[in-house]
């Protein structure tokens, strides 16, 4: 099985000792070679800077270089071969992805519930990568355990609690299932080991503008997406309180067992806050466990003129909110934090595994956070997010939140005074959803013909932007409103001409439609 | 609300218009200091390359600087205040993170299933982090997208199946979960609007060795644990095939319904391979998805030389595979494979959210591979395996796995030279499972006290090799056995000394227990 052979020693590391052959492979000396390795990641790194960070806050750049997804196909290099390439063959692979992938930072960039380039977080993120932690012992992650305890005391503190637990995990949508599973643990602790068979069919709530997770949340849970309650909401996308007590009282009537009502701060597509505190009385009332799903919205509580909008969110029994968005921490930074201090978290997801929590270690293993987690190894995502917090301080973030809700009363100001451009509500936050009506269609009647010819609109501007590259941003129909578009504003770096310019450019793509 | 003030036009982008103040704020000019940003991650960046990257490969810089919980708290500064810091004190936390945590790409940390550094998936990391992509729609993630599609294929290219689809998601825990759903929608798809009422009671098979993200999976899907029957091991750890079909044979006699065989290519503490060629006989004959949760083991599909260890992984219906572990993609990147063609992740998954899948694209939504997920943003873990992959070729990574497994041969044949030593079982795999028997315990017999004492080793040697910082290596208590030690070997930056040190450091630190 092994041989010695007799070879000179090339590294300083070997010590004089014979090289080992053993199944083939020379164990003496490292087969990486580190210098080039590190060669490589100083040229990529300069070419991030000058292609990515340079040119981020530069509008007169392409928001993307669109290309279909055949022709994208045969301009990149993607099959993965026998033998590896050369460095210069590799550099060019990175700037083609750089090229042809879209920029989110851009100052035009207004499609996703994210947008913009944090420089504090950025800088905490390649730490992070550098370092490649995992979040599950303090023995291997001290720094960013106390950094993300740290972090979510300070989320709690905003919400308004007096303590809570919470976990930093990989979206929104997982947020939404934690809550859910805690809810039902918490009410029937049994299912943990004997599942939901024998339990009362449990029911939850959440309104018809609820994001789309809470439905999966429910079939993953083996709830059932049939179990999920729509409740209706206002014209503005609010949930209507009394509707969900007479879908509760309803569901009690037909045997099920409600337990969870998820409400939303901030819905996905209108922006829309559901009214908290009347929410949080019928929860009490009924003993239901009321989340909120504060994925995009909780970024407000950091605005003193703003948090209103959260009015009686420290009522909730969990919220889940994700600094990556308005907070611009980078995908993925999101928070489930709950009220309970009893260990709930712990108590619900713990499986105790030897070989990672051993009970005979030196240090306080309350420490060892991973038995929280449905993960098992974790990224350090609170870390970029406590970077920008230190860098700009509360103030700093809650500018942030105000200037891109100042942003938004502009807008919404422009878009009035235009023609061919209407609002379809006045904006709570930072989603404005409007529609363009191109001049053909600015005298006709609206009836059936008008609104399907106006759905056609935003897809076809849609198109002209992305082959354009000059902006992006986004486009749904809605509960029955045909296709509109929904701007988002967030990044700091979006000024008032990028505002004027969105609006003169879908008139200038759509005009003759 | 809005006034029009008189400014000088300090941007070049503000073109000439007058300033607006909305609600306090000035719109034009951007507020964040984009000169100011770039040079802090330049020199950010400067120090990750001195202080990490250029120290990665250097094995006499400490692994770890052990501080206790409570004393680290007081060196750094974690509390969020009001007002931002400034840069020399954002720099001197950026010092502090990297100087206190784990070096986990160390040539001498051995303590998880991941370790040492790779260049070109750092690279690809910091290429991602400073894109910012979230990989659901092409619009979005063009490039990622592809890439994944790409990656997906050869992996499933090197399971053996024909075909098949997958998805990069946070986690082999994740991985898991997702096949355990995946396989009861396939036999039962009312579940997914249902829930599990009306539903025969399931029941799922995996064995004592198992990863205990099962159990999490079990609980977390509302099947519950209790319904998770662990087979019994043979003393290697490998699932004893004939218990697996008398336990499937005792969940239908007891009016259970058998579903899911969860085997796995690589345990977390022995490195076992399950038999997956009869296993999957049993899965085949009493019709039940067979899922091999290759999250460690999975890289071995890459050597022709040690391949074999997963003989009969083809004839899987779904597979966990976790680059991030033995290939060093960085955490996370985790794989989930599936043998089917016929969308049944999407059907699985699906929500239709009309605001991020539209339907009338102007491309082929095809591409939008968002639905198939229970996230809404996800990360681009695909890319920075796809990058180490292109620099290395398929022939680099056998290399690596060869030469990991050989450096395990190696250490093997050492332990069996040295007195004081004692394998529990010969690896299959990079675990190297052992004990330390201190001199004092040495000519004892092996009774209760002998296994009581050398149970207290490990956590003293443990302690001591942290606070000295020269090495990290894990240890465990397992199913019976005391506390022994678990080495594991992936980093291509590992020699034969290394390996010699590891053994001397062991003893020159128990030889006093």
């Amino acid at each position: 099985m092994e041989e010695e052979v007799e070879m000179n020693n090339q590294k300083e590391k070997s010590q004089k000792k014979n090289s080992i052959l053993v199944d083939g492979v020379i164990l003496n000396g490292p087969v990486a070679d580190s210098k080039s390795g590190e060669k490589f990641v100083e040229e990529v790194s300069k070419m991030i800077m000058e292609e990515v960070i340079k040119k981020a806050s530069d509008a007169t750049e392409k928001v993307c270089e669109w290309q279909s997804p055949e022709k994208l196909r045969t301009l990149l290099d993607l099959e993965l071969k026998d033998t590896g390439e050369n460095h210069p063959k590799l550099l060019q692979l990175c700037q083609d992805v750089i090229q042809f992938s879209v920029k989110t930072y851009h100052p035009r960039f207004f499609n996703q519930l994210y947008a913009g380039i944090d420089y504090y977080s950025l800088a905490a993120r390649f730490i992070t990568e550098a370092l490649n932690p995992s979040v599950y012992t303090y023995e291997i992650s001290p720094v960013f355990l106390l950094v993300e305890e740290a972090v979510l005391k300070k989320m709690i503190e905003y919400i308004g609690w007096e303590g809570g637990d919470g976990i930093f995990n990989p979206g929104g949508s997982v947020s939404n299932m934690y809550a859910m599973n805690l809810a039902r643990y918490k009410y029937f602790p049994d299912i943990k080991e004997k599942g939901l068979s024998g339990i009362p069919q449990l029911v939850l709530f959440t309104s018809e503008e609820c994001h789309y997770s809470v439905k999966k949340a429910a079939s993953f849970l083996g709830i059932g997406t049939q179990n999920v309650y729509f409740v209706k909401s206002d014209d503005r996308g609010k949930m209507i309180p009394e509707e969900l007590e007479k879908q509760v009282q309803q569901a009690r009537s037909e045997g099920s067992t409600p337990f969870f009502v998820s409400a939303t701060a901030g819905t996905t597509v209108l922006g829309a806050f559901d009214p908290l505190n009347d929410i949080a009385d019928i929860c009490e009332k009924h003993n239901l466990w009321l989340h909120v799903d504060a994925s995009w919205g909780g970024s407000a509580l950091l605005s003193r003129r703003h948090r209103k909008l959260l009015h009686g969110i420290h009522r909730a029994t969990s919220v889940a909110w994700n600094p990556h968005k308005m907070l611009m921490a980078g995908i993925q930074c999101c928070a489930l934090l709950v009220k309970d201090s009893s260990d709930l978290l712990k108590r619900c997801y713990s499986a105790n595994a030897s070989y990672l929590f051993q009970q005979d270690k030196f240090y306080d293993i309350s420490y060892d956070t991973g038995d929280k987690s449905i993960q098992c190894s974790r990224r350090a995502d609170a870390f970029k997010f406590w970077m920008t917090w230190k860098a700009l301080g509360t103030t700093g973030l809650e500018e942030r939140v105000n200037r891109a809700l100042a942003l938004v009363r502009y807008l919404v100001d422009e878009i009035k005074k235009r023609e061919g451009f209407q609002l379809l509500l006045e904006p709570e936050y930072a989603n404005i959803c409007f529609w363009y009506i191109p001049p053909s269609l600015r005298k006709m009647e609206k009836g059936h013909e008008f609104w399907e010819k106006l759905s056609c609109v935003a897809p076809i501007i849609k198109e002209r932007m992305m082959k354009k590259g000059s902006m992006m941003l986004g486009y749904q129909p809605h509960h029955g409103k045909v296709n509109f578009f929904r701007q988002v504003i967030i990044s700091p770096q979006v000024i008032r001409e990028d505002m004027d310019f969105l609006l003169d450019e879908i008139d200038s793509l759509g005009k003759d439609l």
